[in-house]
């Protein structure tokens, strides 16, 4: 498979070009069009260029609302509820970090809750979103039913991404993980690849642990982080996505022909209202001093904190331009 | 080693004498007791009566102040900072519940978290406390350092038990875990009675995993859940406790001579105050039967949600008394 680097320039601009094309407002679309590229530009290729085709897609079957805004529900104090309206995804998730930031600046702590909103794409986002400015965020939405309970063959569970986010050195430390071990897109990567997973990722059809892609994607029994405790984290967030902004559970958005309408919560903190403030930034670094004082179980490796590869991957990808598939970035150039 | 069953009663009438022998008032005394007792009850053993007799040895060697009391250090609206002076952890954690409880009646959602407050026991037991009375609990601790980071080999990160918590049926789903796959106190247990762990819980001398828990013992390299992913919300619930308390982070207590002094983050969510509280509980029960639809891989089994064995556990120890090892009985009745 070929790869061609593109700079991040030409990628937004051309998602400008198609979301327009698709019925965004000219605004609406360079704000959409910039989460797409960044998603990429940053590594998370999965929920930047590689899936903007389908996103496109969802728009054309009317899953997505190119129009739909957030609209308010109920306050009930510092946590407040709203409806999504069906609007792209990742343009709710970014209102709704930022207004539970401004709910956090007045409360301390806010919580937003959306029902009806689409897939944000990466989780991570939000969190560096928060993190710049100097809040804490943790946020995390259900999705379609794509994983089992644990002990159980057929698929009840979401993967349900959560992100924790916390400001360090003028960016951030960002913790954005889902709740299955590998994503649905890691594994047919590897299939095709013909790569097996470096760990076990879920169940074949005789019920045995497999590292095998190809008998993991037969079963859809991927396996939940931390096998039981995982599964029960994927289903606490998803009754408290659905409870919270009043939306769709897992099981609900599964009798659904597609996956839209999914519930997400946002929680942050205004790190400046608290009496230590001065001394946070010093808190973390040291913190992350001595983590950086692990010992590599093998000298090559170097022991990471969450986000920090984002660091260089943006970096070389701003130097380089992002890699894309030949044949994605044809069928991007075509929409 | 012989077990007997011990009344709940007995139990808890033994636990106030030691404690009022060590220094606790007759109230404070009869609540920590409880705690510790209903631990046991619900069988959570290895924070109930298995630790008791080193709670105490705590108390003795001065990491726990028997009359240490939190005290506030500092308002943000609906998030509070407070020192825990060293009380007796399960006490501290129970006014915390409580006062995040009360932030959340004010403000929708409130969050209280503690400095220099001790072990809670069992996380699971404050899930229950805000749960049955209405609320969302969410809540965290550190821990000193136990496991390592991913791909390294020395211990900096704590396993951070964390607990996530929503009422159900009079009763409670309740998920307490801990960010590494089997505890320290469990591969004990397991390597005293030659057993294997079920999975893979740690690694050995030469890196390999290995689901043999004398090995991992002499390593103390025990897996975090879902590998790089518990190892990293480790470090973000650690860092969160620390910056949000204003507390001690992991490897701070791991500076000291013991564990003590440790930093934990209550945020709880008054349900009452959402605009669809009226059809919440059906939501839930919704949820949990499609759940309950799970096919288990071994047809024996039944698929329980997080918590619900503690009701069955809780009933069979009311009935027959609580199993203690004699040894550990003798031991307690002997403080």
């Amino acid at each position: 498979m070929g790869e061609v680097r593109i700079p991040y320039k030409t990628i937004k601009a051309e998602f400008e070009r198609i979301l327009i094309k698709n019925g965004f407002t000219s605004d609406r679309a360079g704000r959409c069009a910039e989460i797409f590229a960044a998603n990429s530009l940053e590594g998370v290729y999965s929920h930047g260029i590689n899936r903007f085709p389908r996103f496109i897609e969802y728009i054309q079957k009317g899953y997505v609302d190119v129009n739909g805004n957030p609209e308010i529900i109920h306050t009930a104090g510092a946590l407040e509820q709203w409806n999504g309206n069906l609007g792209p995804g990742p343009l709710n998730a970014e209102f709704c970090t930022k207004r539970a930031m401004e709910l956090a600046e007045q409360n301390g702590i806010g919580c937003v809750a959306i029902a009806s909103t689409n897939h944000w794409m990466r989780a991570g986002r939000y969190g560096w979103q928060a993190a710049k400015k100097g809040f804490v965020l943790i946020a995390w939405t259900n999705t379609m039913p794509n994983t089992p309970a644990w002990g159980a063959t057929n698929v009840k569970l979401g993967n349900n991404p959560m992100v924790f986010a916390v400001p360090f050195n003028n960016e951030a430390i960002v913790l954005d993980f889902a709740m299955t071990q590998f994503s649905y897109g890691k594994m047919e990567a590897a299939k095709m690849n013909g790569e097996m997973l470096p760990y076990p990722g879920g169940f074949n059809n005789k019920g045995e642990l497999t590292n095998d892609p190809s008998e993991i994607l037969d079963t859809w029994q991927a396996l939940t982080i931390g096998y039981w405790k995982g599964a029960g984290l994927s289903l606490m967030l998803d009754i408290l996505a659905t409870i919270l902004s009043a939306g769709m559970s897992t099981s609900d958005i599964g009798r659904l022909e597609s996956e839209y309408g999914v519930s997400q919560v946002f929680v942050a903190i205004q790190l400046s209202r608290l009496k230590n403030f001065p001394s946070i930034s010093n808190t973390i670094a040291g913190i992350i001093d001595d983590f950086k004082k692990s010992v590599p179980s093998d000298p090559q490796n170097t022991i990471r904190y969450p986000g920090e590869r984002v660091l260089l991957v943006r970096e070389e990808n701003l130097k380089s331009g992002i890699p894309v598939n030949k044949n994605v970035w044809e069928e991007i150039c075509n929409l």
